[in-house]
Parts: structure tokens; C-alpha cells; sequence
């Protein structure tokens, strides 16, 4: 089985005939969440999947498992997916790409004549963007029990629309029971550039960084840009770009896949006569390790108060999302690693 | 004369009463320039002129300005003034004090029954603020030959409002030509903290520092906050925070009434998770002399060029304004200061 390979140009045009479903000019696709579009790339994956002779359920969140029988029908099932769902300016492979290859394995499976011991499941996960509905990752994370499936169907888009409502409208509220998965693996193409960096084609993610997010309110004192002497000032703005640096070095400073951002900030009132009476900032910490995250965060902190009194502001810090660190199973792990390098 | 005192009393009924017109909730003023509300400040100065027997003559680009005679009436006139026009959220002192001050020295010097030998002017300048037309300072600025008439006559605002028909819908397009001032004083509140600071009550200003601004706009590459490494970002919004810095660093390390400012930033996509990939902001410098002025600029492309090298960015740096440093007439400084003194 190690030198089993898939069918390279299938999976390429099926993902070439699922590109076009709402196909946007420059090239991506535009297929929000329980829309039209949505629901006719559903239906083009369920034909596929019927086609394979794959069995169909979906569940109450519009979550779709398409099961290969195994040898041993009690083992849990090994599964493969992602989302077709995407954001308004969405690439062709995201998503897509996890969907079609994890039906393209079984595909590849059935012309090999193999059966496996365990069944074989692919997934297509409910509003993973988050985009149209919010909580992001909606489906996969009814199903891992993350957000009660009453909250989800309760959420309403921007026009009032209930989650509940769109999954009736096209089709997909389903009363199946999402399966326990023994295991799930997910092919998704690099949001970042270091495999195109290091010219390589397959990386293995060995887990999630954790994330702390905070909100920053810098407060000074607006002023007169002419008359207000340097000394009298209190401008937000360089108590806010030192913090900036601040963000920026701490996260250099730290081992652990540190990562340190500042994305979002807003200068009040923005005028270029006026010393900036206020900014507000965003500020996001990620580290593989939650004991080095808090460390990172606790620096931040003590710098804030420093800069604070050299600069003469206010700095009110507000964490707003917390995500611990998340490692995947070492064993799955090295089984894509393996696989990876045949 | 050295002992002669205004009527303070009067002074300030006169400055009350022209509060009230176009009076904001907060206790401000809100009289755009050319208005309806900017007519009725100016009928109400232009009555309590001729009620102190004052020639009153207008110009084409609105200027009132308001004789009494002196002993020799080919002398050059004396000037005193400001503006009655405001910001939209403006301070009921600026502009109408230096007005009504002149207006309250003639009726003063009636009361005390002086002829001066050189004739005595009290101005009110056309669209002082430029909120609502640009160029700012414009009724002075076309006096002092500095904008031509044509061009401020055909300067339109937001609502494609023409300067010369809002002049004739007030009734203030005059076919006077502006006198040749001899001097010009200016009594105005302080817009900036130093005399609070100092428990002063009177400064005497000794000229205008000069000014050089300049719009940047940092390049970098927007890039996710999570997959990108920090080593691979070219983050504009460190480049720009670097370069906020060293505005300030080099408007405190230089003499002559120095001041840096950035009071207007703006960061792209300035979305959370990602990596900003441009930013834009002003960069204002003043200085009281100009080689001093020209050596901040130096100093401060020869930082950005360093910034660019540190941060992987590109900086452009384009100057839009220049203001020459403006020392005002000694010997009018020395005589404002020795009336101040008395």
C-alpha cells in the first residue's frame, strides 16, 4: 500500500468543474456559506460521492459524511475533508482542495481494489469562513462539541437570515448523527509563504498555535501641531507606535513559532494639524506553547506600563480571544510524514 | 497715551453679543465663512462701526475694512483685526476678540478725544479658517497679493458653491480697492498651552515658524499574522511606527522652536490577522529658522533610507507644503511688548 498513489488528473479536474461553481473574474470563487452556490457545490461533491458509492449522511448542521464500508464495520471511522464553502473573494483550492482530495483517496482506493479495515469517511464541514455566519468553523465545531447545535441554528446573517432557515432553504438540515471519528486528516494548500520559500511542496502541521488577542486604547491629549511645544505633549500616536515595536520585538524575542501582530489601528482624530488624542490598536500574540504565550503577554504588559510613563499616556488593555496551543496526535503526524516522503 | 485703557466692560458685552450669533449647544460659534450666520456677524461689526463713525469699505474678495482718520491722511493706516468666520466646531473667542478689540481701541481713543496722525483701520478677513473654501487665509491672502483674486473668486465648496456667489449672496462682494497697510496687529487667544502653563496672560509672537510637510506612504506586503514567520514579513506598519518615532526624536533634538508631528495615519487592509501591507501618513515639521527647518528633513530621509534597509519597506516621501519661517517687524514686536508691559 505505500506506493499507492491517487489519480493526479482526476482530482485535478474535479477541482477544475468545482472551480467554476460560482466562479468569480479574477479567477477564485465566491460560494458563501448556505447559499444557491453553496448548495450546487454540495450537490456536485453528493453526485461524486454517489457516483464512488460512497453513503450519504447529513447531520442537523448540514455537516456531509460520505462513508466507504470497511472490513471491520465497528472500527471508527478514519476521515479526510474540509469545507466548499468560501469568503467573498475566495481562492479555487482552499476548502476545495481537502474536500476532493479525500474523495479522490477512496476513489484511488476502489481502482486499486483495496479495502481497509476501518470505514473510510469524507467530510464536507458547514460554514467553515464564517463569513456570512458567525461562529467561524461552525460545522466541524458542532460536531467536536465545541458550540451546542441550538446556538448555531439560532445565529442570523446580516439580513436577519437564521442558520436554521438556510439549511432548510437549500436542502441540507439533516437528521443524521455526525459519526465519532477515530481519526481525521485534512490536505489544505500553505496560507503562509514558507513551503514556496524553501521550495518545497508538502509540509505537516504539527498542531495549532495558541492565540491571545487584545484590544488597545492609547489615551493622550489632543493638541495644536504649531503652538503645542514637544515637551507639552501627550500624543497617543508615539505611545502607540512604541507599543507597535513592542509587539514586534517581543514576539522576535520568543522561541515557539512566536508570532506577534499588529493589524488594525485607528488614529483619533486623524487630522494632520492635531497631536493624536487616541488610538486604538489591535495586538496578537501566537505561540506553540501556552506557558511562553503567557510570558509574551506578561512582557507586553510591563512594557505597556513603561511606555505609558515615558510617553505620558494611558494604555487600557482588553484581552478579547483566547485559543490554547493544540497538538496534533504525534502518531497521525508521523503517519503523513511517512506518507509525505514515500 | 502710554496710561490709556480700553473699556473692558464694553469689550466683552460686544464680544457676548456677537456669541450669539450662529451660538453652538457646547458654547461655541458656528459661523462658515460666506454664510447666512457669517452675514449677520458681519452686519452686526459693520453697524457698530458706523455707530463709531468709521468709513467702512469692502473689496472684491469681502475684506471689510473701517476708517477713522487721522491728522495726515496721506499716511499709511494703522491696521488692527482678525476674522469673524469659525470652524465648524469653533471657539467663540478666536477670531471675533482680534475684531472687536480693534473696534474697542477706536471707540476708546474717541472717548478719550485722541487723534492719532496716521488714519486707523479695523479688518475683518474673508474666510480666515478655509473650512469651508481653500485656500485658507484667503481674504488676507488676496490682499497681500499671496492668491490672485480670480482664483479664490472660483474656488467651490462641498455643494459646488462658488466663492463669488456666495460673496454677492451676502451681500459682501465689494468694488473697494484693499488700502496699503502701514502695520497690522493682531490680538488672538493662544491656541496652545504655554501661557496657561506659565500663569501668563499676554505673549507677544515674534513671527510664524516656518513649515515643511510632507505625505509618506510606507510599502510593505500584507501577509497572514498566522503562518507568516516574522522573519519573512515586510511589515509597513513597522516601518511607519519607526518612522513616527524618529519624526519626534529629531523635532526634540533640534533648537529654534522645533516641532515634529504625525497626526494623520492610515493602515491597509488594517484588518487583525493580517500583516499590514501599506500605510500612509503626514509628517509635519516647523521651525523658527529655515536652515535649521531644512536640516530636520534631511536628517529625517536620511532615517527613512535606514528604515527602508531595517524593515524591508519602501518609503516615499512627498513635500506638499513649505511655509518659509516668518519673523514679524521688530520694531512692531518691541512696541506690542512695551504696551504690554504698561
Amino acid at each position: 500500500m505505500k506506493s499507492l498513489r491517487v489519480n493526479g488528473p482526476r482530482l485535478w479536474q474535479s477541482l477544475a468543474e468545482l472551480a467554476r461553481i460560482g466562479a468569480t473574474p479574477k479567477g477564485g470563487v465566491k460560494r458563501l456559506t448556505l447559499t444557491d452556490v453553496d448548495r450546487q457545490g454540495r450537490d456536485q461533491f453528493v453526485a461524486w460521492a454517489r457516483a464512488a458509492g460512497l453513503t450519504i449522511c447529513v447531520d442537523a448542521i448540514g455537516n456531509i459524511f460520505c462513508r466507504r464500508a470497511g472490513i471491520d464495520a465497528g472500527a471508527a471511522p478514519v476521515a479526510m475533508g474540509s469545507h466548499l464553502d468560501s469568503q467573498p473573494s475566495g481562492g479555487k483550492y482552499d476548502g476545495a482542495y481537502g474536500v476532493m482530495a479525500g474523495l479522490e483517496v477512496l476513489r484511488s482506493l476502489d481502482d486499486a481494489g483495496i479495502r481497509t479495515r476501518a470505514p473510510l469517511e469524507v467530510v464536507c464541514w458547514t460554514n467553515e469562513e464564517g463569513s456570512r455566519f458567525t461562529p467561524v468553523m461552525m460545522g466541524s465545531g458542532v460536531a467536536a462539541g465545541v458550540f451546542t447545535l441550538e446556538h448555531c441554528l439560532a445565529q442570523r446573517d446580516a439580513e436577519g437570515v437564521l442558520v436554521g432557515d438556510a439549511l432548510r432553504a437549500i436542502g441540507y438540515a439533516g437528521d443524521a448523527q455526525a459519526p465519532r471519528l477515530g481519526a481525521y486528516f485534512e490536505a489544505h494548500i500553505e496560507q503562509g509563504p514558507v513551503l514556496e520559500a524553501e521550495r518545497t511542496t508538502i509540509g505537516v502541521v504539527q498542531g495549532a498555535l495558541g492565540q491571545r488577542w487584545f484590544d488597545a486604547v492609547i489615551t493622550g491629549q489632543d493638541a495644536h501641531a504649531g503652538p503645542t511645544p514637544m515637551e507639552s505633549r501627550q500624543d497617543a500616536l508615539i505611545g502607540a507606535s512604541r507599543l507597535v515595536l513592542e509587539v514586534n520585538r517581543i514576539a522576535r524575542s520568543h522561541p515557539d513559532y512566536a508570532r506577534g501582530t499588529v493589524g488594525f489601528l485607528q488614529v483619533k482624530p486623524n487630522s494632520r494639524n492635531v497631536v493624536p488624542g487616541e488610538v486604538r490598536l489591535s495586538v496578537e500574540f501566537r505561540n506553540a506553547k501556552d506557558a511562553t504565550l503567557l510570558a509574551m503577554v506578561a512582557e507586553l504588559k510591563q512594557r505597556a506600563r513603561a511606555i505609558e510613563a515615558e510617553c505620558r499616556v494611558a494604555i487600557a488593555l482588553q484581552e478579547i480571544v483566547y485559543f490554547p496551543p493544540c497538538a496534533f496526535d504525534a502518531a497521525l503526524v508521523a503517519d503523513v510524514r511517512a506518507a509525505a516522503g514515500a
